[in-house]
This record gives structure tokens, sequence and C-alpha cells, in this order.
């Protein structure tokens, strides 16, 4: 049962790992025979588009690794919610690359829906693998301790902070992204984080 | 030998990872200057084919997880036909973007078939990998046993279903899919799987 | 120092299955209003190029594999060489779209020999890394005794075999890739494998 | 935690082995029913920026090998200066693009600038993990032996060699590139290794 769990956890890895790794092939390499320079500056929504959605697979793979860490043993539920949570994450190039096709078009609301749609979903099969985790006593340790009730706290916080990006879009796209922006800062400066992080 | 396996385990759920991953990359990006939300709703077949191949290649991830924990040891058959099933596993990006790109034209039906046809072929080769595996007394228990004779009768079922799919995109193409479908959330419903997975 | 060589493995691994995975990107998708069943016959070059590295690079994976195996300990001139044979591996897809593109025009010739090429300088790696491992007596056995000789033997072929590809294509470009298709075969049936691969 | 570092590792190990694979696929198919062996040389500039990128990739994942086999335990500010290192390992592949597509062109001074400032800015993330290990006492050993200053030293050359490459680039793009060469020689030739290497 160990070993089922770090094959899972193999797996899961190779996903995340794979997913971030493609995230840089949406910027497009820019024709011969034009400036390079302006050419590689009008990309920024590119770049931007790349490192945020780095940083947020980043981040789940950290979110993963840690929940994996409290597991002691892996079931066929476990199992199937893990894929569908890894579906989530193999689709992030997806709206990655809508985002940095259009951000700079009057298409950049939807496209900047889709992109917060997308890790709101996540954020949300994230609570319910937990949850599941939870239910089912796959812990090594009491579910009612002070730790794991951190852990539930701080995940549940997750699809509010997505929602509330999502949600903001329909005002202003630019706020949105900014949201998205200081979310990533948040989660990546190891000093805003220790509160947030500790615990796990 | 056990250090085989486990690589050859590792090297198996790199492939199947990657060729998971890589499936996102046949939905197209539409093109900027155009209605975004239209595009992306009409490319509904690449969602549709994403998803259905995202879970077709995770249950084969469980299976073969599965299988080699029941596996006392590797010989070079098994390493060839692990990698005959494997190379079934890396073409799926393949009919699958055929799928997407055809689903909702006439040549939907030769599309179906290439599909349905690499599940089944696929399928064919996991029960000739259980069957060596049997043959050459590869498990670590005896191949008589009530969840061995389990297993052989679920594994004989994949190619069955993947028959009727193949042999029903003859009648009808939207029947197949609505088959395939069916299939997938079959095994991906917890509680739907209990009775056929259980014994693994 | 074994956690060492076992980090080298999970690389070399990872590549391997990369490259392998990747190598059905390069069947390209028929485009939609046109005949599809046509266009996917048509298309031969691609899925025999594809079947061919795969197995290639499925033989490659295996003879690393095995050579891991027999290693005490790694070194810096391991990890090099190692490096050098894993840019021959990453290379593969690249002659391997080469030949599907080209295999059905005047440019097989070329093709080909590029083709072969490819697969012979990594064989005359292997070689190199075979050596160099004898050579500084990392292995965990005598490198007088009859397996280790066996190997040398063995490896020894793999450079002629491919040579003789190679230098076939000269004449035929039909002869070389029918060579290379019965090198596939022989590698692939176990049977015909048996007293080749036995000793590793 | 020993496992915490194991999974680093091998999610690590993940994106340097999919960067490396993936940078083969900058070099294009030369079309059919033209000749083709003068289109695969007149691609020359993706060969060399193929291998150049490949060996420098190479350099990284041996140095952060390295390194992990020197730390005790892993922590939160680790994690996340890996994970940025490893932000600026993905982006390689773009850089290598840009430069196979420019540099027999008239933008072969800014493609070589991008080119070069991302292994610089990847070198002073070495150094940034370096130093982020060493003062918080994530090492196995006293930071203030002799093999631990040796590293320092090494280490702290990585960012001036590079930083040397890029300057020079404002100069002459060919000697520029030539100093990338035989950056790239000097480290992957065991001989000229052994007194940088050894201490590690």
């Amino acid at each position: 049962m160990a070993s089922e769990k770090g094959r899972i956890e193999a797996f899961s890895d190779g996903i995340f790992g794979i997913a971030a790794t493609l995230l840089v092939f949406q910027i497009k390499i820019p024709p011969a025979g034009q400036n390079l320079a302006a050419n590689l500056l009008k990309q920024w929504p590119s770049y931007f588009a790349f490192v945020l959605s780095f940083i947020f697979i980043g981040i789940m793979w950290v979110n993963h690794h840690r929940l994996f860490t409290l597991i002691r043993k892996a079931d066929d539920g476990l199992l199937v919610i893990n894929l569908l949570l890894l579906l989530g994450v193999t689709v992030v190039p997806f709206p990655t690359s809508v985002l940095a096709a259009h951000l700079a078009t009057p298409n950049a609301r939807t496209a900047t829906f889709l992109y917060n749609g997308t890790y709101l979903v996540t954020a949300i099969l994230f609570n319910i693998l937990w949850h599941y985790i939870l239910h089912r006593g796959l812990l090594d340790q009491d579910r009612n301790s002070d730790p794991i009730r951190n852990i539930s706290r701080q995940y549940a916080l997750g699809p509010i902070l997505y929602l509330v990006c999502f949600t903001t879009t329909y005002y202003s796209v630019r706020l949105s992204l900014l949201l998205n922006t200081a979310l990533a800062i948040f989660y990546t400066i190891p000093a805003s984080r220790a509160t947030y992080i500790r615990a796990r």
C-alpha cells in the first residue's frame, strides 16, 4: 500500500512537471525579417500568462505533495478524485494559451473568465480530495487535530480566492489579473506565506 | 529484480503521464479578432475527445499499476509486451486529435472507428500481458486463487466492451460515443466501479 | 552514491519516456473536408517511422536499464557520457519526422541516411559508455567474467548492424528500411532475442 | 522529510528531463518537394542552439543533483526558490528557439542577448538557492568546511561566466557564442572539468 501511494505520487509529479514545462510552448517565436526586440516586447501577455500559470502549477504541486505526506494509505476513490484533479492540472496550458493570445484584444474578459474558472474548478477538486481523505479516515493522524483543522481552513480559502478573481473579471479584467498576481506573489514569497502555510 | 520491476513501473508511469498531459495540446487556441466565446463553444468535440481520452488513459494507468502490484518479478517477455502496450498508450493522442478534428464533419464515422479501434487493440494487449504473466508464473500468488480468476474475467471484459463500441460505430456514431461516455463514467464513479474493481 | 545512481536512472528514464511519447506528434492530423480514410492511409510513412523509432527507443531503454543494474557506482565521466547518450535519444524524434515527411518523395535516400546515421551514432555512444564503465572499474563484478564479455560482444554488434543499414541505404532505400524492420522484429520477439539478450 | 527531499528531486528531474527533450522540437522538418540535404544543412543554427542548450540543461541538472546530495532537509523557502529555478529551466526552450530562428539574420544580437540573459538569470538563481541553503543550515555538513567553500566559489563563477558571454554579445555575437561553446566543452570534457568539479 505504501508503494501504491508512492506510485500515485510519481504519476502525479510527472503530470505536474510536464504541464509546467509545456507552458512555455505557447510563447510564439517571432518570425525572421522583422524587428525581434519589438516583437519580443509585444508578446508580454504570453510571458505574464506563462509565469502566472507556472507559479499556480507550482503551488498546486506543493499542496499536492504536502497532502500526500499526511496520507496513510490510498483507496479507489482517492485514485479517481486524484485523476480528476490531475485532469484539471493538464488542462492549464489551454486557458493559459487562450489568455496569452487574447489578453491584448477585446476578448480579454472571456479569456480571463476561462483562466480563473479553470483554477476555481481545480481548487474545488482539491477540497473534494481533502474532504474525501478526511471522511474515509485515510490520514495518518487524528482528523480533529489542530494542524488538520488548519489545513481544512486553508484549503477552503482556495476556491474563495479564485471565486473572487473570477467574479472580479466581470467588473474589471485588469483588477482580476492584478488579484491573480497578488495571489501568486503571496504564495511565492516565503515571508508572506509563513502564517498561511506553516501548519502544513 | 525488485528494482527492475520498479524501473519498468517508473518508465511506464512516465509514458502514461506524458501521453495524458499532451492530450490537451490538440485543443486549438481560437484566433484573435473573432468572438472568443463562440469559437470556444464551437470546439466542443475537442473537449469531449480530451476528457474521454484522459479518463481512458487514467483507467489504463490504474489497471497497469494494479497489475504490477501483483507481479513478483519481471522477465524479458514481460518487458517487450509492456513496451507494445506503452506503444498503444503513446498512440492515443493521435486518434484523439483525429476524432476532435472530424467529429462534427462527414468523416465522423471513420474517426470514431479509428478511436475505438485504438482502445480495442490496447485492451487486447492488456490481456496478452496478463495471460503472459499467468503463464510464466510471474505472480506473487497462486494463479488459481479467486482474486486472480476475478481479474482474468474482468480483463476479458475490456476488449468486449471496446468491440461493442467499435461495431456500434457502423450503425451510429452518436450511440458509439454515448457508449464510450457511459464506459468512462462507469469506470470513474467509485460507486459504480466498486463491484468491478474491488477484487484488484 | 547508490542514490546518485538512482537519480541518473530516473533522469534517463524520463528522457527515454518523453522522447518515445513525443514520437506520435509527427503524425499529421488530416484536414477536415476531405476523405479521412484515404488521407489516413496515405500517411503510412508516418506510422512506419513512428513504430520503428518507438521500438528502437524501447530497445535502447532496455539496454540502458540493464547496463545500470550492473553498475556499482557512478562518476563524473559516466555522468557526461550518459548525457551525450541521452542527447542522442532526444534527437530521435527529428530524423523520425524527416523520414516520415520524405519517405514517399525523391528525398527518401537522404532521409534514410539521416535516420540510420542517428542510430549509428547512438549505438557508438552506448559502446563508449560501456567501455568507460569497464575501464574505470565501475561494475559490481569482475570485468573478465563470461557474462560481461558476452555483453561487450553484443554491444559491439549494435554499431555494426546500424552501419550495415546505413551503407545499404546507398544502394537501396527499401532494403535498408527492410533491414531496420528486421532488426526491430529481431529485438522485439522474445524468442529471437533469447540468445542475444539472455546474458544481460 | 527525507521523502520530501526525494519528491522535490523527482519533480525537478522530471522538469529538467522534459525541458531537455523538448528542445529538439524547435528544429523544423524541411518541406517535401525541395532538396532535403541542402535544407538540412541550412538549418545549422537550430542544431547549434539545440546541442548548446541540451548541454547547459545537462550541466544544470548535474549541479542540481549534486546540490541535493548535500542537503539534509528541505523547507518552504527552499521549495519556493527551487520552483523559481525550475521556472528558469522550463524557459530555456524559448530563447533556444529564438536563437535558432534568428542566428542567421540581422536579429542575431538581440537573440543572443536573450539567450545568454536566460542562463545568467538561472545561474544567479542557483547562487540564491545555494546561499539560502547555507544560511538556513540545511546542509548535512559544516558550512565552513573546505568542500563547501569550494562549491561556493565555483557557484559564484557561473553568473560571472554568463555575464561575460552576455556583455560580449554587445561587441560580437560570434565571439559571444564561441565563448558559450567553450563553456559547454569545458563543462562536458571530464578532463577539463576535473579541477572545477572534483570538490563537489
